[in-house]
């Protein structure tokens, strides 16, 4: 950490930020360039507040060297981490394919989307039990009738189920039930929830909030990596901007970028991002190309009847044509599914 | 709600959307443009997806008249609502000025800034002890005792209480202890804590989200209004931008496009908006000048030994030159505090 | 176009609005909803402000039905445009792919890097002559002499010149040097610019605006198509957001969106986009698998001796793997280059 | 400047760093922390650029010490600018207050509004001869026509005229016939006609650019003063953000940003920041009170018919009622109109 101290400044105000610094055991060079006096601290300042050296008077800045996620850092990781979810990998050369309807809506309706999502090549069933719904009159889901219909669901086909949490109340529920816990954009930061997860010991699928940082975003997995749970995919879901043609912005440089930070998966959700069914194929092509860990998409049997976000939603038929170019990139790719 | 057809829209097209609107109790009026077929739905629309009709062969886009939100809305009660809080009155000629430290530290610190605080002319005093932290490994706040020493510092002053609200597991906690539950803005949108709060009967402090719409925001509202709890109190903290200078981007259109859409209260929060304690002054002047239904300030009596946001708290001396400014300004606008 | 009248509406403002509209020699259909009275246009309503409408006494909001752009509107011309340049075309099943430096250094330089991109596959040499720098005092390009060292080039390989136009000044040299006009993001609503270029014959490359929605993009192309020129390549080259660890945020979604809503060509630049060197490969193969006509890369003998973006390019042999990598994925998608 | 190498660095690659940086004649102090190495540059490093320092191996990020902007930059001229135009001064303790008309229209138009907002308190008159559209098919301005309608006027009332230029063709009509040239937020960067206004001698208003960041609008400004032209006026007038109940997001927290960073007097247009004409007083009030130099206000006798933005001007009538309570505020502030 670097403190720029304004060209104002005292030779006592410099004197006091620097007994600050080394009363939390840290070690300080001075420099004074032509115009600004800069204090860099050698040693861990991970536990300085920068926020808090502001407050001193004749500091002008404050600059960051180090990351400040530490578990989620390539840096003390550098091999790529891979995810077991049963007999699932996620990571490295491996895609998660998740697919299914945005909301569970009836036993027929999942089981007859898992057969075929899984015939196409889909890796994982997702389906939404509990959904987050901006407003308080729309459907909120079949809540645990809902994971009970998923848990059918991959009885009749092997797939392991990705569903959103909404609820600490509901944790023990769904590490029973679930095999793989998705945090939705709304909640990345719902410190509460991360930390109860990062007790447990289930996959988490984070995905990244609607207008979080990169920072911020691997902040929430070390929530959940600090409590002791290091089972992290992360899920770029598109970003909000001032642009309305999409629903949301999906940020693809996210993919090579949290690459190069972390060692942790990190995969795509187009359907979200796009918000329109005729986006879902070119962004599903470009995140793999991009070099994503794999892919969440929507997928409904009948989109005009489901009771939620069927137009962001395509048809097994046009899911089957997409899993057909997936295949042919990801073996471009080196990559397995 | 509007439909618009595309321009190679057939017949049948057209029957099928006019058959599933008129299946819910929907009557249409269809009108033949130059180049494009617009449905218009006539009677109560709000229990129609528009997503879905998005669906639909043939729909190129749905166009919403009325807003989503009912109980929030203007348009059914035009007069301004007036919380009451103990007997302090936020609302209508009522300013709220909440003002207090980022973290409750100690008895010592909560109790000496209340005191001063209300000797400036501040009607709730402001603190937090739960604190929504970006990193894990930053100070969390002194939870439940936190509360406890806010009380105490009620009992020494009368001053009612706001503090934010992390997580369902302590709502009876802060129903019995705390005068206004703070929402804050990143679980603007954890809508299983909106709906838990619609039970209770204790007023809410609405925090924005951090790239909120008003319309989502006032949807949040919605959430606590359709639970049976109408006593909330909007918030707005800035908006996420791509400026850097400040922390966020305070957006002071929110208070008169809220008061037009809305009958709810709305106060300004200039110290997390800004994040720097030398815009609070200017911020808050012109929140009072704009129309706004009170301010939360953030005051500490040692700003660089706070355990959180120093940077953006003034001092209690600050505040009560502040506040002396903020007099006059309300006297103008034809306000009390 | 359709207003949307407030609920508290008079007759009498009906009226007026009604009488306005047909004043103009449109029709409209009136339908009274349970809260709104809706106003409906029928006929060409593009000569129509909508703006204007919101200043009669009733009207709420004003709704758009059509897109305000014509000559660039698919609707309108169906089949994709394809750009000839020289012998070389843009657009359909052909992709343009336009590399070398930022800026046009030394005639040795955009010589040794004219033939290298070539030799890699290449079909256009891009390089600043005019440069436009946020800093007065930052290097400003070569300018004329610039363009005489791209034409050197242009002879020694045959490569069409594409370069950056910044003044209505310089009009006619690059009328007469240069075999496709770039206007940069900055410039994209500089319409004194856009109208003079739309009175050439040259082919335009238009880049996106720094924030530039994708229904301004496509009016500011409609600029320079209604002056008669209708010779334009559009370019994403990234939108500003809040995001930091990249330069731009590369709004990928934008390439299907643009070739729904037109028939003109659009490639993409990830090197000014991403803004570093390492985001090059994994955006540029993106770009190509969501369906892009081509890409604008930025390439460099020696990065670090560039006078501008130098770590945002990147070396001839890695731009060499890069256009292998291209050409497979070019051939899946079924284009040539 | 600050040059951090990341935690792989050799040896050489320091070495060659820290001989780039000696070749320019600045000096460094290598400080070895627990994980990165960081390099301290000691000297005037305006002419270092950053860019170029992260294409050298084993460089992880580069951090500015110093603001870019010199001659806008208060750190050398710490007293507020006041710009002087005919003899109305704007900054310090005076406001320029500028209204009128979007577009100058007829000569009886221009002429009542002038009188008008004069007689209410205006010290400039506003008014578009050029006008930047969007769409090519709107009304493009009177262009010469208007600056003799607005000279006309002026020489009525007496109020000098502010008005926007487009082109650098322009540039000597402007000078002769123009008291204060605005360049609009579009051409913010127009780095050729910034250029060529710095070689003029005539008072600038310089808008912010739409998604300008309040440093590229001051580097923006130093273009006009690194030409000699030193009598800039900025304007804030909305930043480009998801939000639209407003056109644009009025950045107010600018003001205050802008005094602390530079001399130069800011005004605020609260009419295309916000616009719709209800947010125009609640704006100009707030604006005055976080501590702008000046206003500049659509007003438009006759909205309905005006022939651009119509929605955002207000009335005279309602601009004499916000003048009365404008000059309240001022008087607070201990500011002169």
């Amino acid at each position: 950490m670097i403190v720029v101290m304004n060209p104002k400044v005292t030779d006592s105000d410099i004197d006091i930020v620097r007994k600050e610094l080394e009363s939390k055991g840290l070690s300080v060079h001075l420099s004074q360039g032509s115009t600004y006096c800069i204090i860099g601290i050698v040693g861990d300042a991970s536990n300085i507040d920068p926020d808090k050296l502001l407050t001193f008077d004749g500091v002008d800045k404050v600059l960051k060297v180090q990351h400040p996620f530490k578990k989620a850092n390539r840096l003390f990781k550098p091999e790529d981490s891979i995810i077991k979810v049963e007999n699932t990998l996620v990571g490295g050369s491996n895609l998660g394919i998740m697919a299914g309807p945005c909301s569970v809506e009836s036993e027929e309706q999942i089981i007859e989307i898992a057969k075929k999502v899984k015939a196409s090549g889909a890796n994982f069933l997702r389906g939404g039990a509990f959904k987050p719904r901006t407003s308080p009159y729309s459907f909120q889901g079949l809540e645990l009738e809902g994971l009970r219909l998923l848990k059918l669901a991959k009885k009749e086909t092997g797939l392991p189920i990705v569903t959103e949490i909404m609820s600490t109340d509901y944790i023990d529920d769904f590490v029973r039930e679930v095999d793989v816990i998705q945090v939705g954009a709304r909640n990345m930061q719902n410190f509460d929830l991360l930390k109860q997860l990062g007790k447990t010991d289930k996959p988490i699928l984070l995905k990244r909030g609607l207008s979080a940082t990169i920072e911020e975003w691997l902040m929430s997995a070390e929530y959940i990596m600090a409590g002791g749970n290091e089972n992290i995919i992360l899920c770029e879901r598109g970003i909000r901007t001032y642009e309305g043609y999409t629903r949301n912005t999906l940020d693809l440089s996210a993919v090579p970028v949290v690459k190069r930070l972390s060692h942790l998966p990190i995969i795509v959700d187009p359907s979200h991002a796009a918000g329109y069914w005729y986006l879902v194929e070119p962004l599903a092509k470009a995140a793999i190309a991009a070099g994503a860990d794999g892919l969440m998409i929507e997928v409904h049997n009948n989109p005009q009847c489901a009771l939620s976000d069927g137009q962001q939603s395509i048809k097994p038929e046009s899911f089957d044509e997409l899993m057909k170019k997936i295949k042919v990139l990801a073996e471009i790719e080196g990559k397995n599914i």
